[in-house]
Parts: structure tokens; C-alpha cells; sequence
């Protein structure tokens, strides 16, 4: 499983707090998250700083599972770069989706929703699972509790996904699908609504699991060498018949 | 529409607290929260102490609703009425199942899953629209608080359901799935968690408005004459081709 | 139900059969089936060649349903109008995707997904109910034939429906589910795959029904003031707990 | 992965044309079939004549999947055994209904509904796959054709499924959802409508690999030590708040 990691890598410039938390960025905690998948391999860490030149066309098609985390750089996200990412997500690449990064271009655009949460800081969470069947749940226990967390509150304007894995609970009252897959043309995409830049969810070893078994949940089984045109005649259909 | 109750009556007789919150019994306040549908006919209450005589073939062929709250004595209902239930849903009839009664024989039998809960009593709860544009939801505002309620927890061992409507928060920790819709067959099937026999839910009157909203949405559309045999060949196709 | 047409226009200028199948236009056969529903008010048949200037915020504000047929022009219908449209669906307008307007950019958006079908023309159809008991088959009959259409192939590029109401059968050995519906954000969205251009569906009564109950089911039932920000605190749910 | 295979038998013995097409009978080409998955173990070819004595709480216990044929006996399989094998699905058994044991009591109680069909004997098919990104399609191709084999027509009565895999077109007008799936409970359910006793799809290298594919993703991953009870408190949660 060839992973890429964007970290917008904006926060950790102006939130000194970030660094306290992760002192090397969270593009470097989700790289350690993923160095324990068995067949792993970490093609890059890209940041905004850096994708104009290296979110290529090329790597897209050597990813299986780009995993994303974004906030406050969003809005300013090249726009031919995000329909570059939705489409390598139709074309089959996995897409795992963090935290804020659910009000990223990319994800907008495979959602066609406005993806709108409210959110409040400093909740303490606990997640329980109504999936436990799934391959994302597996292995994880009925309730997985942050002693900080960020609250994303609902309604969040998704479409209706495929599955809901866990609820979020909120000691303020908020309540949300805090993991949720969707399938996108011929790839696969999870949100998994904890990691706020300020709050240690990601050294939380469930936390870690549950990042792993998205990636390997939603790893490419698919590599469509090119975006289907919108009409097309089918020729071979008239041959057999 | 016509809506027949069936309110089990059980611990109306064993718990005198029960008649504090609802003196005239759980049927008597589930027949004033319909009687404010503009079309309503209630057709009857019935409890376990009558349904042997009363629950029959004649009535349920004339109910457009089926609005049912049941508790203590889910194990001990006899399973042939449990299949005629389910057999009119599956004609057409709606379904709405209040709190407990997801525990019952027609309710489990038309889910195919244990339908297992755990509870918690005295919570306080805190219920939010996770989908506010379905009809269940017109009208009613983002979020329902109930003072004190019964939490039920995940995992609810039901199907995935066509769409759920409100996510339960609880003071205790606990979330759950609480508003839930099914189609089976040509019948449609709403479950409720609200509804402690203890607790005033039905005395809100969001909770009123959420039980008039279920049964619109749920009432019968088709009325099937009889139950489709298993396999069956379809002349009328071959005369058409 | 206030109804907005779009008939793209295109064809009836560049294809002289058009014409003999509908001889004022498909703005004007959908018109005449509308006008049949109960509480139907037409706001406007537009064209691409008047969009521009008539298709404005003002008439999708009154608008609650736009039924929506176009071909040629969809690669050159302007951003900024689809932006529009699917901006109002998410606020809550209903949105009836007509045959070759699955391919138009306001769906496309919507989906979130490439929409791409393959097609074969001069088809015979035989559209085969597979979810009776939804309002959209209220009515109709199991089968609805169709002496010549355009089939439309699988797979075709759109997310899971909510639910597929019709699969269409055709003489070539094509198959499609050719009736779909999902949710988006606060409004609804039909596609009806039947419609085209030089083929006579429009005519036949079911198909004509069909339209209508589609229309029916998708009609806003929410008309939200804005389209939400995307990340937004709540203080209204701190004043309450 | 352990599969268990139960092959009614009952065909092979009152249609001698059945031996004609599967010298072995069906459970044999079942057991074929099968062994080409990589990490197999059959436990064992069960079929009506056995079951009272085989089909055991131990031997479901150490089954990760079902694999399961039948047909004319489906009314007279005992009761219990039906909901043996519905409480052992429910704790995470995988299950795999081939054909006409769609009407098998085991299916319909975990459906919930009556899975009626009609059928129609010896048209030709040509399945079409709607979700080519499922486990279940992979490395099959967009069109699987069967020179002969029973139509099962539309509407099928089954809740809406998980996912739905192909759609069968049948020479004859006929069109069905034919390869569908569901979660119940903490196992998975794979119906495949190909597989009439004397019709030789089970020799189709494709559908062996429908088959396969099937099985692997139906595969138990989860192994609830018992079915849980209704209703329950749960202890753990109150001690971690």
C-alpha cells in the first residue's frame, strides 16, 4: 500500500501549540500511524508549501491511499489541484480524510454538499461504534474516549453515507457520525472526524488503528487509466448479441 | 388514516409510578397525540389482555398504521399474532415502533436481528436532526431535549436503516441511532426511542409532533391483497413479448 | 408546487426529427405534463439561449422544483449558472435530471462523480419496477415499455442512490437502473434515464406520471436562508446546557 | 477460511437431467469451486438427508461461511435448524444463498420479508455490473453472459440491499438485482441468482469466481460468543464516566 500524506503543514508555522503537541508536525505522526501497516510505503509528505510542485499527475497514479489532513489553507487550495485529487479518487485511489480537511476542495467536490459543521473546542469525546462488523471498526473496541477533542456538531451537510462507523458523543451536548465512507466512482473515501491541531488524538493508539484500517479499507483496488468520457458508444456490447 | 394502538398495558398495572406520568395509560396519551392529524381515524386501543380476540386479520386489513408500545411483555406474545403483524406490514401497513418495543416479535421478525439493546435509566437526553430535509423531521427544530429518559445504547443490533433521522445524546455517555426507518416488503417501519413508561416524553410536544410525523410518513401507500406466494411464474410477461 | 423548466433548445435547431416527435419542443411537452399535477404553477420555460440573463437567484428562490432536460450544451453551459443551480438544490429546491442531463454540470456537481454512461440509440425499453411501494412508483405498473429509446449502459458513473426505483431492459441487451434519487444537502434529485430527443416517451402516459410523481417526491420542503458557511460555532447549544 | 457447503440434494435425485449437467451433483461443484481460494478448508457437504444429525451448533461455530443451494425442500427444513443457522449469521458467519434458496427459511427470516420472485425457465442472461469498485467484482469483467439459466424477475421481495453488484437482463424481458448484499447482525449475506440445477452456470469460470469473491468477502471476522440478550445494562460504561 503506497500511502501519500498531505499536511497542509499551515498551523504548525503559526500555532506554536501545534509543536507541543507534535513536535515534528502532523505530517510526521500520521507517517509513524502508517509505518506499522505490514505492507507499507510512504511515497512523500507534501504541505501547501510544496504541492503546486509536487501534487503531479504522477504520484497521484503510484498512490493507493492519499491521506489528508487541512484547515485554515482550504479556502486558498488551487483549485486545479483539487479537481486533480477528486479525480484520481473516480479513477480509483483511496482518499482518507481528516478532521478539518472535510472542508477541503477535494472532498467538497466528491460530496457535491456544502459539507458545512459547527464545531466547538476543547470536548472531551467519546466515540462508540454501531458498525462493529465493519472492516474499519475491526479489531477496535465498542467506545474509544479523547480527553480533548474538537466537537463537529450535527447536521453535517454530507451526503448519506454508505456507512456510519462510530457517533461521536460530546460532553457540551454535540453529537455527530464521526467516521463515515462513501464509495466515489472507483475509489473509496473515509472522514474520521478527530484531530484537532491542538489536541493529542493522534497518540492515541485507537486513533492510530482506526487511521490504519481506513487506509487499508480504502487502499485502490482500481486504477482506471483515464477518467470515463461522459457519453461513449459501446461497440463491444453489439458484437455479442 | 386509520391507526390502531397497541399499548400493552402491562406496567400500567404493575408500576403504579406509570399512572403518575400518564394516568390514563400509555394508550390513552398515544390516541391524544393522533387525534391532532388532520385526517386521523383511531380505530382502536388494544393491549395484551384483548388482542387474542381483537387483534385480527379484519382489523389489520383496515389499519393504515400500526402505532406500538409494548415492554415487559415482548417474550410472551404469541408468535402467530407477531407473523400477522408482520404479514400486514409486509402488505402495506406502517409500522411505528415506540421505545421498548424493539424488543418486539413483529418488530424483530421483520428486522431479521436480535434487535438488542443496553439501557440505562434516568438519563438526560438530548436528541439531534441528523437529517433534517425527510419528512420525519418537518417542523421539527435541530434538536429535542427530554429532561429524563432511558438512554439506549449502540450497538442496536438492527439492519443498516433506509435513513436515520435523530442522533440520541445522553447525559451518561451513552448515543444511540434514536429515530430509524426501514421499507419492508411494501410496508414502512419507523422506529422511536423515546418513550420510558416512567418518563413524561410523550407529554413534549416535539415528541408529539415526532410520533404524528412518523405515522404520515409510514401510512400505507399499497394494500396488497394477499402475501406474494415464494416462487411464482408471471404469465402476463410472455404475452407482452 | 412552483415548477421551473429548463429545455436546453438546442436540438429542436439542429435536428429537423425533433420536431416531428414534438412539435413545439421538449419545453413544451414537459409543460403540458406538469400541468396536469393538482397544484402546479409554471414559472418559466428557459432556454440556452436565455439563461444568462433569466435563469437569476430571484427565480430559483421561488422555484421548488426544476425539471431539467438538455444534451448538446453541456459542456458549454457557464459555471457560474450550474453553481447556481446546485447552490439552490443544497438550500432545498427539488431537481428532476432528465435522460441526457445527466451529463449537464449542475448534476454532475451534485454527484460529485464523472456521470458517464454509454449509450446506444433506437432501443426497445422495458422499465421493470424494483421498489413499488415509494412514492415516485405511486400508481404505476410494474412495467413500463417503451417502443423506441436511447439506452443508457452500466456502469454508469453515480454514487449509491438513496434508492433506484425502475431498471430498464433493452432489446440490445443493455440494462440500467434508470430511475434514481438521492438526497443533497437540504433538497432532492431525481434522474429519470427515458427522454430522448427523436424518441416519443414524453408522450406516454406512465412516462408522464412518472415525471409528475418525481416532481411530487423532490418538491422543496425546506428553503434554507443561505447556504451554510463551512465551519461555524454554534453558541445557541452552549446557552442551553 | 472454512467453509461449510449445504446442498439440499434433492433435485439430484428426482430430475435425472441435474446429473446430466453435474455428474457429482451441485455440492460437488460447489466443493470444486471452492477449492481454488487459497487458504480453503471444507468442513464438510451437507444436504437434506443429514442435517438433522450435521448441521450442529459445533460445526457452525467453526464455520466462517455457508455456502448454501436449495430448493423444493426449502418449506419442509425443520424450524430449528433455519434459526440455527440465523443465530449463528448473526454472530458473524458469513452466508452465501445461491439461487432458489433465496426461499430458504433461513434467508427469509434474516431478510424479514416473503423473498418472493417469479421465474422463468431457460432464457439467456447477461449480467451487468452497477459497482465495479466491490470486493465482490473484482477482476470479473463488466458482462457475464449465461447461454441458459432461470429468470428471476423484478419485483424481488427483499429489504433494500447494502450494495447491489449486477443486474441480470434475461432474453425473455426479465431484469433483476442479481448478485445483492446485507449486513445482519455481525455477519455478512451474499445472494447470487445464477445456479439453476439444470443449467450449467456453476461450470462458468466467471461465475466460480462470483462465487469466490463472494465468499471471501462474506467471511466471518467476527465471532460473538453468544447471541446477545434483548434487553441488558451495561455496567462497563457507568464505571469509565
Amino acid at each position: 500500500m503506497r500511502i501519500l500524506i498531505y499536511n497542509e503543514g499551515r498551523d504548525e508555522k503559526i500555532k506554536p501549540e501545534v509543536l507541543q503537541v507534535y513536535p515534528d508536525g502532523i505530517g510526521a505522526i500520521l507517517a509513524d500511524i502508517i509505518r506499522e501497516l505490514p505492507d507499507y510505503e510512504l511515497l512523500d509528505i507534501l504541505s501547501m508549501y510544496d504541492i503546486e510542485e509536487k501534487l503531479t499527475d504522477e504520484i497521484l497514479e503510484m498512490t493507493d491511499v492519499l491521506l489528508y489532513w487541512s484547515h485554515g489553507g482550504n479556502k486558498q487550495f488551487l483549485d486545479e489541484l483539487a479537481q486533480r485529487i477528486q479525480s484520481h479518487v473516480l479513477r480509483g485511489m483511496g482518499f482518507v480524510v481528516l478532521h478539518s480537511a472535510i472542508g477541503c476542495k477535494a472532498f467538497k467536490s466528491l460530496m457535491g454538499t456544502t459539507c458545512s459543521i459547527h464545531y466547538r473546542h476543547d470536548d472531551f469525546e467519546r466515540m462508540t461504534c454501531c458498525n462493529p462488523q465493519h472492516p474499519i471498526a475491526a479489531g477496535l473496541p465498542l467506545h474509544i474516549e479523547l480527553e480533548k477533542e474538537e466537537s463537529y456538531g450535527e447536521f453535517i451537510d454530507v451526503p448519506k453515507p454508505d456507512d456510519i462507523l462510530y457517533l461521536g458523543w460530546f460532553d457540551s451536548g454535540e453529537v455527530c457520525r464521526s467516521v463515515m465512507t462513501w464509495n466515489r466512482g472507483y475509489g473509496k473515501v473515509v472522514f474520521l472526524q478527530p484531530g484537532h491541531e491542538t489536541n493529542p488524538s493522534y497518540h492515541n493508539p485507537l486513533i492510530q488503528q482506526l487511521i490504519r484500517n481506513s487506509c487499508t479499507w480504502a487502499t485502490r483496488t482500481f486504477h482506471l487509466p483515464n477518467l470515463p468520457t461522459d457519453f461513449h458508444q459501446d461497440p463491444s456490447l453489439q458484437a455479442n448479441l
